[in-house]
């Protein structure tokens, strides 16, 4: 029988609120067994890049990760944020590891071509690339890995990569090994159905999701995210939900959020 | 017969300027067997500092700590210095893991208490708190640890911590299971017993220290530095050599710098 596993992404105000965050560190810290945290820091990188004169740059509505804004996700993702919640885990028990891509090469990535746009040092992954032998072998030295939203591409370069793409390979390049339960955390209480009543979808079907693109009440940000959860679920792990970083609790025992399901 | 471990320390110009940087790990990548870096980033993190309104606090000439020098220091060192480092020695073969002391718990320290002066999040830091066993199990895995030159307090906070003396007392706790030698580098080829000229000290025991000090030729910053390279050679590390990491492959073969000896 395979080992359990849980993989969490958090993304959103919990990262850049202090109290949030530490509410949600401890409940996250008293999940039992292997786990593995994935954070993002967008809006905390936003706000360090225009203090140091680093404006976002977007091209056909795209953002663009050029040399300085690298530099601002670097210091944010891998340094500022990684590291508080490192030292922040420590302090509940967690022996935790803060891990970009580069680290222990656990995740190589490849510059995105440029095709129509160039997205700069913008890395994409496959699960293929994730270093199961090693983030098995943290794991199993009990340690629980932090991994920020930075890999890099074997030939000196970090590079900026989505932090739900991240989770959801990482999730399915071992789910070959453990029993991998997957959860998306942020601001809502799920995929919303109904905005203003804040009605969450239980369940989610790849066709029920079509359904929902289609009639327009899916849109927007939650259509990668959404792609990203089923991607995870066709690839092998076990259990897939959205929900909100502040019913940790409830969303892992699969009371509350929305399930992701083939 | 215990395993070979070199561990090295660099500071200065080398950390803030790419070309010598790359040179630097070129080098420190062709060094066979175990290794570990230890790198600072305080000029990086003035300029950040500056740039995002964070100026240098000093009480009666020494740097002080506050919340958001920690900040800025927590960006440049865990996050722009280490992971730039990891990932260009990973793309020569190393496979680097940058770490914290926060990081698998290698090292607690503790918040330098004030007396006169309250020097902020400054971490205190001796040889038995590294944690020797998870480090063991890093070289062991063939990985490359990249500290930087903060720690935590176990309690949360991060600490900002003289990386000389980190170097110094990691290399001390290691010499128990490693034949360590641990070399500081920087921009001058050795401890100088004259500037104008370059002179360099070929070896230095702590009789002629005390003299070279009451002479005036060793001071200022120079002396934490050097007390921090005899604290290692008392406590079990093999061999300490201070000098250019210009010229390394020569200062590791026991060729250039100044040798430090009981």
């Amino acid at each position: 029988m395979k080992d359990k596993l849980t993989i969490i992404k958090i993304g959103g105000k919990v990262i850049d609120q202090e109290e949030l965050l530490d509410q949600f560190l401890v409940e996250f810290s008293k999940i039992e067994g292997k786990k593995i945290l994935i954070h993002g820091g967008g809006k905390i990188a936003s706000e360090k890049g225009a203090l140091l004169g680093v404006q976002a740059k977007l091209v056909e509505g795209r953002r663009i990760t050029d040399k300085d804004t690298l530099e601002v996700v670097t210091m944010v993702y891998g340094g500022l944020v990684n590291k508080n919640i490192v030292a922040k885990l420590q302090s509940n028990g967690v022996n935790a590891l803060g891990l970009s891509g580069a680290d222990a090469n656990i995740l190589k990535a490849v510059r995105r071509p440029v095709k129509s746009i160039d997205y700069g040092f913008v890395g994409d992954v496959r699960k293929e690339e994730v270093n199961t032998d090693i983030t098995s072998n943290f794991l199993e030295a009990s340690l629980c890995p932090v991994v920020c939203a930075l890999t890099h591409d074997g030939q000196g370069n970090l590079l900026n990569t989505n932090a739900d793409t991240m989770a959801s390979i990482i999730a399915s390049s071992l789910s070959e090994r453990f029993e991998v339960k997957l959860l998306f955390c942020f601001e809502q209480p799920g995929v919303l159905e109904d905005f203003e009543k804040q009605l969450v979808i239980e369940k989610l079907t790849n066709e029920s999701y079509q359904d929902y693109k289609s009639n327009g009440v899916i849109v927007d940000g939650m259509i990668p995210k959404l792609d990203n959860a089923f991607d995870a679920i066709q690839n092998g792990v076990n259990s897939v939900r959205i929900g909100a970083f502040s019913d940790l609790a409830q969303l892992i025992e699969g009371y509350v959020g929305t399930r992701i399901t083939n």
